[in-house]
């Protein structure tokens, strides 16, 4: 077994799901991985990871919004310096993901039809996200 | 090192969380492993995976309300082609888990004496639902 | 690639994020790890586990207030036996991580500026909880 690892820079537009499932395919065709694990970890705390249907952009803007009535800025908060959107983005991060695991065969990722892999940026301004890669298992031949 | 891929199809009676914990047990045990790391995929953005209390049936019932409380079918959306129950599906994905990562030690899950390994059906109507389980590590001597 | 597995028990306050990045971080140095793949699972169904800011800890008592609108322990619930605050500190573990992974580089997680993990003490009461660490990968030469 082998392991390769990289990290992905990825520009935001401020609050939007973007999907990087291409990007990571990509590398791990570049990389030569066979069959394996790949971790996808955010190096953040108000952006997130998730898996979700790719097929129809409406589920994107429906799923921003439903974050914004589970984590509003209105609610009471202690941390306010960074901004009204600062603390909402943690606890939103929070309810998503900071890291995803997906097993790779024979060098592809083991998606379902419609399941797209996104950034979820929660802070209303752009930012620059970074993105570790890992692959562990075999090469392909 | 070695690994072991397969892939699980569960049928599902709808609104439901479903402990999958025993057929998991079962393919490590036939599969041969020992120390390692199980990563469980589910496919779907639909349904979703969760560790749970597996004593009190309740729990699972408060479970499911809550996701209806926090994801109600009477938000507005935009995606309502495949149903009311659709997008409140997705959104309850997100918030809960498309794969899980658990430690094996002599080819036993180091699960805790309370927790089982749950599909939860997000959907209103039957699914069949796809789970990869990938076991990397030592097999027994 | 070799593996080292270790559990911690920790012993928390009651309600509360506990910051175990430290005693993480030291595991790893002293069981050699070069480059790799660390897990942290905890083995409970009413703590659980997240990566949040470590810089401004009115984060954590925000956040921890978010998860108390969330699973409020008002909310209607069958299951009850184990007092008021048992079905939310289900929830909200479902809401957020059992299990992390997290890519390790010569030996240090790559953790962003401001990330730590918390284990989260969703019982009002102390407790002693179980976390387990796999690290897989390459030693240190």
């Amino acid at each position: 077994m082998q392991q390769c690892m990289t990290e992905l820079s990825i520009n935001t537009p401020g609050r939007s799901m973007i999907d990087v499932s291409a990007q990571i395919d990509s590398w791990l065709t570049e990389s030569g991985s066979g069959n394996g694990l790949l971790t996808i970890f955010i190096r953040h705390t108000s952006a997130s990871l998730t898996i979700q249907e790719n097929a129809d952009p409406d589920v994107q803007a429906d799923m921003l919004d439903a974050f914004d009535e589970l984590a509003p800025e209105t609610a009471p908060s202690r941390h306010g310096a960074e901004g009204l959107d600062d603390m909402p983005a943690h606890i939103k991060s929070a309810l998503t993901s900071t890291s995803l695991t997906i097993p790779v065969s024979a060098g592809r990722m083991t998606l379902g039809t419609w399941q797209g892999i996104y950034l979820i940026e929660h802070r209303a301004r752009p930012h620059q996200r970074q993105i570790v890669l890992l692959f562990m298992g075999d090469l392909r031949q």
